[in-house]
């Protein structure tokens, strides 16, 4: 191996370590930015939530005062009504205005619980993420702190892995060095050697001997100094190589744990409750809607209670009483005598007697008829008011169609396109039972004037 | 009794039954003036309703847009920035991230099921009452003409008992007359009869006989035309009071029945099918708000499980799964020996072997004592982090009681005025939490440098 390969190599090792070196640090760096991102994006998700409770806060405010405005206008227009409609003071107690003013109660109550959210959102949800901002804020910095202490060590310890292997190196070379000098004095000694053993075959001059002697006593000097040298340099060798090694090993343990571990603890630091902070914030949401809904239920169950009481015969009664002097039956005609007549029941003798027996049967046979025929107009009234009871209570009011999209994807439909409440569907019913009403009033009215004939 | 007070009692008689036919009639105009405000209430009651709704829907259209605006606007800005950053493309997979895109979620939800509401308020709800209306003036003027009928009966029953008083009355009158002249002949003849005595007892003249019993005849046949007259208006006068009698108890029957049964049956008429309808209105309107309930309750238990699957521990490995290439661990470095230096591990003869010993015993020494540190340093953290745990997950994110005003009528409290979420309670929890939070950082980062010396 020439000396000039030698030393590309060399420069190939160091600039490959290097290049080892550069793609840590560049990772290290990445990896903050990377931080520095989630973080990023973590106060801005936290400001985007604050923001859009901000605007839902206020939606539900505009809401609340649209449903309380509503409900006033309606009151007050009730108290009104009852201030100057004395017939109107006990209308409350009509099963169908009763459900009406519910109506109106369950828009009050409405009206408040999404004050209330609009309350929670403003004093509670807000506040926490702006808390979580802050915390994140702080947290990044104080873990950025502790990260750049770790990438300081880092880089410490692999420039001193750096420096341990260059000294391995030199040292190395120094102790190659020494050892070809030391291998060109053994040489020079071994070429000493054969010539004098040439000398002595070849009878040598007395004179040459004691210069002979000289240069040989130099050469096993010269080689005595390059043997101590070459083992001193083949110690520090040995020295800085266990140093390499030794280096080298907790180099990448250090490394590795850092990849493996701090890293990872670097990151939690970052996080440090932010998830637990950020569910109790979406809980306070939740505990909120849940909340609001449960009340919403509680009134939706009086209203439902108050539809099941809807009463007419109750009402009906309730308004004969409320106007009694206009109901009350009157009192029954009084036989009025005339001048002291005495006689004060139907007198049936002689000769009377025939007439009346007479008019009594002809009275028994009429009603005899007129039974029999209200017998059948009866069955027919009752056979038509089944068939409207049926029309009036028909269930038709169930719109849980409506309110599918969220299972499915698609586009909604609208209530009335198709389902009992088209258009068609109304007319054809409604026709049907204007038809039915009208057959049963023609039949009825056939019938009561009867009663009075 | 003279015959003047005799006139004066037939006009009081005449006059009470006129009063109380006269009450009848003011009875029966006040019963429809009673039916046509309650027509009339009711009509009003179904205009406000569906003024009311008209309202309500248009809130809820409003309400929805709002909130569809809002969700739209934070959708957008989402999509935006997943185009333009490519490292937020991932983000949805992060559970913080997935619960703010639920949050909006859920706000398209709200949004939809209120215009649902709208749709359901304006094509079905009113259009029920729009109905209901027209049902209460078609039935009120059915039964208005039907008790228009009944009261013509009534009107012509009472005045054929007044004729047949009248009848009896006047019949009665002649009758009386009859008699009193039959009882002036009777008296008469009685007087001729005790004048012919008193002749037979003085000597009577031959020549008036035949003058006296002409006279006779005379008075007996007057007696026999006023006998046959008054039996003839006897007869008159028994037939009319029979029937008076008859009239008056039918008359009583028909009232009777009228106000018994009739003004009942004339309401019932009215009525028909406005409870039944009114209260498939207002199951409508039930079904629709619990079927928003039930839609809002299904989209915040899918918010709250993904709450619940908020997972810092998971969502760092997705985080350094994004970013693998800046968080996975860089090769080993390798051993590089110089020069073909065939050595490549460390050499543990003399003379190094003692040094190494030494180094290695000292090591030993310090590690010891290090684990020791880090143990203690360890169990204050642990107690640390305990109590931020405990902080941090406090479970003080329930607002029910908010929602209480609804059970009392009290005047509502703020949320935030006297909770968790008063600003002093909560200045003195961060203070807290920041506090434990410097006092581990100071603990921790006391401990890292050193896994790195």
């Amino acid at each position: 191996m020439s000396s000039q390969t030698r030393v590309k190599k060399d420069k190939e090792i160091i600039g490959e370590y290097e290049t080892q070196v550069k793609e840590i640090r560049n990772q290290l760096v990445e990896q903050f930015k990377c931080l520095e991102q989630q973080s990023e994006s973590r106060i801005q998700l936290l400001q985007d939530l604050q923001d859009f409770f901000r605007r839902k806060a206020e939606i539900q405010l505009e809401y609340s005062r649209s449903l309380e405005k509503l409900a006033e206008r309606f009151s007050n227009k009730i108290r009104s009504s009852r201030e100057h409609h004395q017939f109107k003071k006990d209308q409350h107690l009509l099963s169908s205005v009763n459900c009406w003013y519910l109506v109106l109660n369950q828009t009050r109550r409405e009206s408040r619980d999404h004050a209330t959210l609009n309350d929670i959102y403003t004093n509670n949800v807000i506040v926490r993420l702006a808390q979580i901002s802050e915390d994140v804020i702080r947290l990044f910095k104080k873990s950025k702190d502790i990260g750049i202490q770790m990438h300081e060590e880092l880089v410490k310890v692999t420039n001193e892995l750096y420096t341990v292997m260059k000294t391995y190196h030199m040292y190395h070379t120094e102790s190659i060095s020494a050892e070809s000098k030391l291998k060109d004095a053994e040489k020079q000694e071994e070429k000493q050697f054969s010539k004098s053993a040439d000398l002595n075959v070849h009878l040598l001059r007395h004179e040459d001997r004691p210069q002979r002697r000289s240069s040989v006593r130099k050469i096993e000097k010269m080689k005595e100094k390059r043997q101590a040298k070459y083992s001193e340099n083949k110690l520090k060798c040995t020295k800085a190589r266990n140093d390499y090694l030794l280096n080298l090993a907790a180099t990448n343990a250090v490394v590795a744990k850092y990849y493996i571990h701090d890293v990872s603890d670097m990151i939690d630091c970052c996080d440090l409750g932010y998830h637990a902070s950020l569910a109790r914030t979406f809980r306070t949401y939740l505990s909120a809607e849940y909340n609001l809904e449960t009340s919403r239920h509680e009134g939706l169950d009086i209203m439902e209670n108050a539809v099941d009481n809807l009463d007419s015969r109750s009402d009906k009664h309730k308004i004969m009483d409320m106007h009694n002097q206009v109901f009350c039956p009157p009192m029954r005609f009084e036989y009025l005598p005339h001048m002291g007549d005495e006689v004060c029941q139907v007198s049936a003798q002689q000769p009377v007697q025939t007439e009346l027996l007479m008019r009594y049967h002809q009275l028994q046979s009429r009603l005899a008829t007129l039974k029999i025929e209200n017998e059948e107009v009866r069955k027919t009234l009752d056979a038509t008011m089944h068939t409207m009871q049926d029309m009036l209570t028909v269930e038709d009011f169930d719109v849980s169609d409506a309110f599918q999209h969220s299972r499915s994807n698609e586009s909604m439909k609208s209530v009335a396109s198709e389902t009992y409440m088209s258009k068609l569907n109304v007319a054809k019913r409604r026709a049907n039972q204007q038809e039915t009403e009208v057959f049963y009033f023609t039949v009825s009215t056939s019938v009561i004037p009867a009663c009075y004939r």
